[in-house]
């Protein structure tokens, strides 16, 4: 199995680093293979547009539709047409970050959001069960500041599951990736060297079960074919 | 009052600079102050971390304690320190921005991670009701690809307000601001001429409504009061 872990953390040495490094290891030691987009270390440049291409875009831009023209002719630039591989490759696709105000640090959303390219990861009609990942499975792994409280029903934030929805159902759901709760590692400054022990014996945990269960792989389609059913679109309706 | 209008998109002709330019000419017409901090053509930077400030960063690298030190001696770089007094100066800040796989443009939400430090918009206990915005107003304009039934309880996305609930309440509900409901543009690349120009004049009048009610702000303490009251913090705790 390939096993994609895309970690978002600024600092090398802080608990998230620890926690990509448990979930890589753990899942080398059961005989998979392992990639690691590790997003500060590469540089990865966050701010999606007419720099993911490799080609000057049209004027008026229009994402989408320079993501399609790319896709067809193999014209991303070389960081997005690497994370691509690996994410079409991804048997298994673990996010490891920090939740910064809510959601995903910026690094890691635009990971998101120009890796998922139109034609790459996804075409018209392809989404949630007929998306092209179905079958595949994803696990979101993060710490917070707050603690259980905070993310409960009476807390603030609400529930952990409502404040990753948007992550874990208009991103990974989307795109056809079986969904599993969340390994959340809470309140991460405040807690003990016993209980940081314990969330990273969790993580292992969770990713053994991922590796370990029966999975079969559906190939993802090429561009080509991902797109060979689509009907023109008119891209000249700006967004 | 002022307004500051954070917008995010790559195309300079886009259905969201309309947006951007009517909420902007609304305000200013009823005579308040607008500035627009346009995060692609300024160019801003999304990923947060040492880059954010002027000197060199103790290694290991702690995000907030660098924060603190920066807030109390000003030593941000430049275009954060920007952001930070205008947002500071904010009696209304307006979020302009097309949803991307449920959230905001990776850009924005690095204008998110790396204004809002510690020191300079929150300190300990500094947050919703006692958030130092409190009594500020916000609002969220965004654009969709969807549908309003891919997003209700029926759809795969599920209410917009839940869509939005990290950004709202985690973000600007943290920080204090007044909340009110989103100014959502749907199915934005399916719409009409007349349709478009319906959602335009309908930003307008939410945009109208915040400027025109009765309003006192308070003001913002400065970084060094609004750490004052603050014990020292064990910032070896990885994170």
């Amino acid at each position: 199995m390939n096993v994609l872990i895309v970690y978002a953390h600024p600092a090398t040495d802080s608990f998230n680093a620890a926690l990509c490094e448990a979930a890589g290891d753990e899942a080398r030691r059961a005989g998979h293979d392992v990639v690691v987009s590790d997003l500060y270390a590469q540089g990865f440049g966050a701010a999606g547009g007419p720099v993911d291409f490799l080609d000057a875009v049209p004027d008026p831009f229009h994402y989408q539709a320079a993501q399609k023209d790319a896709a067809l002719n193999e014209r991303f630039a070389p960081e997005i047409a690497r994370e691509q591989d690996r994410l079409r490759a991804a048997d298994l696709l673990i996010l490891q970050f920090p939740i910064w105000w809510g959601g995903p640090p910026a690094i890691l959303k635009g990971w998101i959001d120009r890796v998922n390219a139109y034609g790459v990861t996804y075409a018209d009609g392809t989404r949630f069960d007929s998306g092209i990942f179905k079958g595949r499975r994803s696990l979101l792994s993060v710490t917070t500041g707050g603690t259980p409280r905070r993310f409960s029903d009476e807390g603030e934030y609400g529930p952990i599951d409502k404040v990753l929805w948007p992550i874990q159902q208009l991103f990974l759901g989307y795109l056809g990736f079986d969904l599993v709760p969340p390994q959340v590692s809470y309140a991460v400054a405040r807690s003990t060297d016993a209980e940081r022990a314990g969330m990273i014996d969790e993580l292992r945990s969770r990713v053994r079960d991922l590796v370990e269960a029966p999975y079969e792989a559906r190939p993802i389609p090429a561009p080509k074919d991902l797109l060979a059913g689509v009907g023109s679109r008119d891209w000249s309706s700006k967004v």
